[in-house]
């Protein structure tokens, strides 16, 4: 597997993290995803990680940079499904998600990206989102 | 990886095939997929294969399996993401994929999906289903 599918939907990019991460592999989605973005203007980056049983400094950077790359194409990130000991081992290590929101599932981290994607709608999102940061 | 992430969204599930399936795997999927239309009353499950190269029978037996099981709990199948190479492969081999929809992307997956569900709201979904199959 050298690519991880990135799933279109709605406004938001869905990617689901199965695989061991290494180096690679990590590049290759930061850059499909950054492309994915240009290219449909999605608003929001889901990333799935329930089948994680580690998150690593490794992983942390690479969720983070994804994270500031997506930010400065005006994508916001949502990081979904951490397994509960994987929040307790990040806590521990002090490892900081810097720039990425978290969400209990999938579903949860959809209604974040939506909630935004409508406030824009509305006409007052950049208002709106200022208060959330 | 011992078990493959099953994403609930909506009235759906959504899986995404990364890495190649074995039996044990399979099996594994097909039970927690069943597992988790039980638990939530989902009614469609929406396969996403474009990480994959190949679809062999065992592949194409697995989803025909998934399918035939959704459906007796009244969940439909949408195989979505098909590489144009592997529907070619699917064609030559005659490989049928029986009692499976197919939508080319995930969003065309999804409309299939959402339109059963308030097909079903308008309170007259089960003649138009009839239609459909």
């Amino acid at each position: 597997m050298d690519r991880i599918p990135i799933l279109k939907l709605g406004g938001a990019l869905i990617v689901t993290i199965q695989v061991d991460m290494h180096d690679r592999l990590a590049l290759a989605l930061e850059e499909d995803l950054t492309a994915m973005i240009a290219r449909t203007g999605a608003r929001g980056v889901l990333i799935e990680i329930s089948a994680l049983e580690i998150v690593d400094s490794f992983i942390g950077r690479m969720l983070v940079s994804i994270a500031a790359v997506s930010r400065v194409l005006d994508a916001e990130t949502v990081v979904a499904g951490m397994r509960p000991a994987v929040a307790i081992t990040l806590v521990e290590l002090g490892l900081e998600l810097t720039g990425i929101k978290t969400a209990l599932n999938v579903e949860r981290g959809m209604a974040l990206i939506q909630a935004r994607l409508s406030d824009e709608d509305d006409g007052h999102g950049s208002d709106r989102d200022r208060h959330e940061d």
